[in-house]
């Protein structure tokens, strides 16, 4: 794809992006219609290798050679455009085939967006085509343009002007045409021309992720904006974001229609917390790409960051000719998480004397009608004295309606402020279109972005600040279990698990299973009073609501306790295995922690939830998440971040409690579910009772699902059954 | 301000509104400048009576005659026009009363906006002004548009242009001229060109709600955009909401830059949940005003309320050009509260014919580009449809990238199809400016709204159903205290406050205040163990933090406790009145719910705020907040919102907790705070503990503060101390 690569085309992806020769099959004799459009605007873009049309019917069309198939074209073709539909696309494909065609591009739908008919037909094409070492576009696309080359191969009216300016090193790669379009067409707009443009359609064969991988091969494209119908498989995703910040170059996402991707349905009451596709945001986010959710934004961030206006901090001086939308700008960019830069002293001494009378040299800085209307070039001295505030990271300029000459030397004062400076700038522009077509095409030329609106600009800030704050920390992929349709896992108990949590340092407390009755009792017997009773059953996750724990119990209740528990949940819950009693020492005093684990698709890492308090997770979603495997630092970090914090941390003049040991609990509970690799499903301690200061952390519950054929766990003891589960290990 | 309305000016509104003659005084002699600049747009607009400028140095001046001073002008001068700066505004004025001018606006700057000094200097015009019966809009303004009237008395650029087309039944009036000039230069490229447009600056006489008032008088209005950066008193503000809506007006409103309102910093931890804009806020969206918080949202509510795209219900019907688009659609509705339709059967039946083969005939109906390219006419058949399918309230069409010839023909088909059509439309237009301005103008003459982003429709939408679902429940205003400089509340303990309580029919523990060790220990006898020892100070608020008080104590501990307890209140807060110390009987079980409510600046009603249980009112701000009167249905619908509900309504098999009791006990702080009237400041119970269903409500902690000078509680027992405060009563 690069300008001065010229050789012949080495593979199939070559051949698409960098054709030698092209062939557009299936372009109406009459010259019109979408195969003929697009023979034009391969010719408008100055394609200069060969370019031919394929007609039975017809010796020259829109200007180029025609011939009956490819077959007879008389030199090779690297690339084949059909516009064939239904049962000729199969012919076109054994004809590309016999005539050596690198890569094709079907635009036809129809297919696997239509139902199970099509995505067969589909899947046969496709199977054709690799059978003949034939790479696919599409089908159910809008082709591919790569203006270095020259190369236009769509129909997508976006392209249908003269008007398209240098392009920028930007690509769009996305499944949909029509939102490329779209973007191509706002980007050309606003100076941001998209240098690489790909549809994917249905992307049966060629995906996005694998062409930005190529993409990035490129050294004239810095941004890619990516967009996915779909959560793509990590193996492919995550090395993909390591590739693009290792390079330093930028991915902007936009995702859509988040599908019921065929994630297992966990039984458990905190599977709703994690979204299914948690894991594959917060994996894009930690790779530093930067996640957006319109159109707009998609071009906006886009255009942020390939015009260096991504500021190093989110620290914002606004210069504005409208002293409202400066208190506005302030309004939203604390709502955005960003912040009003404090000017330096000698900012405000140096501002006084360009500003006009009765103007405060604050920010946000308006700089009055008179200024504007009267001296508008120093509008862009104002900018560079903001700028060079050490405290400003971003310069907002905000212009009101001003439109003419006034608003181009405006304009052309702000382009020199920024030329001279290393600080971001860009531009809001709250006036009508069609008044200052022009002085936008100034600013665009000019390297500054321009927003429509103050939100829009604020928001492209955000979030081109927060991708380029995460840094680089790019996640390995996870092996996952292959997805099974039968949710037949195999549960494991407290009582089970127990042993799992001690060996991973994880106290738990004093207590053992017991089988009959006078077992329970006995066990009470040498635990004393202030007994936890808990009956134990893979079957029975709700216990409490069963009435299957009682807190409190002294030594003289187990017994009848026993009785009374097994009764009802063979009454309540015929069909469970009951594996027995588990008596316990209660453990006092401290506050409830949840930690739960769970698995992700499509090789995403599984995902760590920690929570505060049981009501506040289920009720306020109090939640952090984040990926496996999570460190020391990391879990303090995401103890800190719950709103719940507080209560961790010596609340209304409360105890202060043994953080460093729940930290440990999460980074023992990360390690365990890393060590039980593709056979967890979930693994949840809820709650970790977490100590006074100095007096560590209990897991008082717990619960695993593993995969049905999942070996017993990794740690068993010899003999479980012959001594009490854990000790109160103090940390 | 009507156009049938030509007689001559009956007040100085009038005068301003519709004058019949216009003077511009300060009109440099070089034909430059603001004042100049003026006259000529005055004239451009066709203003028909008498225009002269006036300078001592000229005899003309762009074109119209020029006096010395206004008291040399040969004919009445209904509205001076003041260009002039400093002292000279005061000779100004002086002339214009000489004259017998009705009305004058100041453009210049450099007023109260600048300080302390411009403040005087704004003052003594202004009364000068008044003192001669003269309005005035300004100073620090950009003047005042009527387009039915012919008067462009503005130098805003916004009006330089030709293409003004005609007006709409829109006003936009606020005090920021430059934002006024961003909403009539954007309004007018949407086909929505504001009929009034006044910007107040510093609105030193006439303010934005005077003039609003106004113009609810004007039938040729019906949307008003207001634009605010302080918040004017209850007493203008809700009658003007409440006459908008019994005429069926809109008022669109935009607030910026939430200045510190001269609130009494209330000493209490819940101070900070309610922000000082929140009854504003709650009273004009209780009176169906639509709140939006940037420029651009100003102007796409308005246009969508006058294109009569204000939908009647949620659910949006999409019909999109792009597949990605209409998934980003359904994300984004869902996101802002909106609903995706499900189309009928019949519905569905009868899209079939009209897509093409591969168009799938559900909601978001995606056209695909065989329609548009082939049959473009035929989206507004699909339009058609999907807009007659009962269960759809609002069609929002996504036209991508789709320019010249076909995007024409698409519009006049949404056009023909919103014509025949009851249901709200409107149309995202993914495309550049540059290559579709006439398209758009096309869709804006057809009375279609366009918006740029899926985003902004969608919102545009929500904040319009939002506005409309709430009816116009317009609350009265409410006396409030003068602000004091001097924060000192009488503050009402709980002991002094339980007999108020009790007397509203609120119960409160069995107990009572001692004032001795002995008194405490005999009170203690007679209510038995399990009690609740506290001290009374209405200078110590936070009694738990300082160990000031004891639940769960033993009657025999009683004594002990007294001596303790003010001991250490005399230790930590030496300057403390303690009252003494209450005894109580402890209350068990149940939910505890706080009931707060907090007195408003200018006007306002008190809000009364209710949350569920302490830690979540503080760590998780879970609240609900209304505006006095609360009924009995409204407290229900409170505590149903609050994302603790769950907690009183059998939280995980948990006892069904006593939401009647606790609905009365807010009604009846309600009803307390109200009687208070004007002395109140705050009245908190926290917690009141809700009890099980048919046990009634408890009230265990309160505190009152009242404004100095307040009379003793209105509720008052004979002998407070000889007998024990309320009772627990079962409600």
């Amino acid at each position: 794809m690069s300008t001065n690569e010229t050789g012949p085309p080495t593979d199939g992806l070559d051949a698409l992006l960098r054709p030698r020769s092209i062939a557009v099959v299936g372009v109406s004799s009459s010259g019109r219609g979408l195969g003929a459009t697009t023979v034009r605007t391969i010719q408008r873009f100055g394609f200069d290798g060969p370019v031919v049309a394929v007609n039975p019917r017809a010796t020259e069309v829109a200007g180029v050679p025609c011939y009956p198939s490819l077959r007879e074209v008389p030199h090779q073709v690297d690339l084949a455009l059909l516009f064939t539909g239904g049962d000729r696309i199969r012919d076109s494909v054994l004809d590309a085939a016999a005539a050596g065609v690198g890569a094709i591009v079907i635009f036809a739908s129809g297919f696997a967006e239509g139902g199970a008919d099509g995505a067969v037909r589909e899947r046969e094409i496709i199977e054709l085509a690799r059978a003949h070492g034939i790479r696919v576009l599409g089908p159910n696309c809008q082709g591919v343009v790569s203006l270095a080359g020259g190369l236009a191969a769509t129909f997508s009216n976006a392209l249908w002007t003269d008007e398209i300016g240098p392009p920028s090193p930007v690509a769009y790669i996305g499944q949909s045409g029509a939102i490329g379009g779209a973007v191509f067409d706002l980007g050309r707009e606003r100076g941001c021309v998209p240098a690489l443009w790909i549809s994917t359609g249905n992307q049966a064969d060629l995906s996005v992720v694998e062409l930005a991988d190529r993409a990035l091969d490129d050294d004239g494209l810095r941004v890619l904006m990516l967009y996915l119908e779909s959560v793509p498989h990590a193996d492919d995703w995550i090395p993909l974001c390591r590739r693009a910040a290792e390079l330093g170059k930028h991915i902007v996402l936009l995702r859509s229609g988040t599908t019921e991707v065929g994630r297992s349905a966990v039984a458990s009451h905190t599977g709703s917390m994690v979204g299914q596709d948690e894991a594959f945001k917060l994996a894009s986010s930690a790779a530093g790409v930067v996640v957006v959710s319109d159109i707009n934004e998609l071009v906006d961030a886009a255009m942020s960051l390939v015009r260096g206006a991504a500021p190093s901090g989110r620290r914002i001086g606004v210069v504005t000719t409208s002293g409202g939308a400066g208190g506005l700008c302030a309004d939203m960019s604390v709502e955005l998480g960003l912040e009003m830069a404090t000017l330096s002293p000698e900012t405000t001494a140096s501002l006084i004397p360009v500003l006009s009378d009765f103007a405060q040299p604050h920010n946000p800085v308006d700089v009055t009608a008179d200024l504007v209307s009267g001296r508008p070039h120093d509008l862009g001295e104002v900018c560079r004295l903001v700028a060079a505030d050490p405290a400003v990271d971003h310069v907002l300029v905000v212009v009101s309606a001003v439109v003419g000459k006034i608003a181009e030397r405006i304009a052309r004062g702000i382009i020199e402020a920024r030329t001279c400076s290393e600080t971001a700038f860009s531009v809001v522009y709250l006036s009508s279109h069609d008044r200052t077509l022009e002085v936008r095409r100034i600013y665009a030329e000019g390297g500054i972005p321009v927003f429509d609106s103050i939100g829009a600009a604020l928001r492209a800030t955000s979030h081109v600040v927060t991708a380029g704050s995460v840094g680089t920390t790019v996640p390995t992929g996870h092996r996952t279990p292959a997805p099974s349709d039968a949710p037949a896992y195999r549960v494991l108990t407290e009582a089970e698990g127990s042993p799992v949590l001690v060996a991973a340092g994880i106290a738990v407390p004093g207590g053992r299973l017991t089988r009959s009755r006078a077992e329970a009792e006995a066990v009470a017997g040498e635990l004393g009073d202030d007994l936890v009773v808990k009956l134990q059953s893979p079957q029975i996750l709700h216990k409490t609501e069963m009435g299957l724990v009682v807190v409190g119990a002294t030594a003289a209740e187990v017994g009848a306790l026993y009785d009374e528990m097994t009764a009802r949940a063979v009454r309540h819950a015929p069909h469970a295995v009951v594996e027995g009693v588990l008596v316990q020492r209660r453990v006092r005093s401290g506050v409830e922690v949840l930690i739960d684990v769970q698995v992700q698709d499509k090789g995403y890492p599984p995902v760590l939830t920690v929570g505060l308090g049981g009501t506040a997770v289920e009720l306020y979603a109090d939640v952090e998440t984040g990926l496996l495997p999570v460190d020391h630092d990391t879990a303090l970090q995401m103890l800190r971040r719950l709103r719940g914090w507080p209560l961790l941390d010596g609340f209304r003049g409360g105890p202060v409690h043994d953080v460093d040991a729940a930290a440990q609990a999460i980074v023992a509970t990360s390690e365990v579910a890393t060590a039980l690799g593709p056979t967890l499903v979930e693994f949840e301690i809820n709650p970790l009772i977490v100590h006074e200061k100095g007096h560590g952390a209990t897991a008082v519950d717990f619960v695993a699902h593993l995969e049905p054929g999942a070996a017993e766990p990794i740690v068993r003891p010899s003999d479980r059954d012959s001594r009490p589960v854990g000790a109160e290990v103090s940390r």
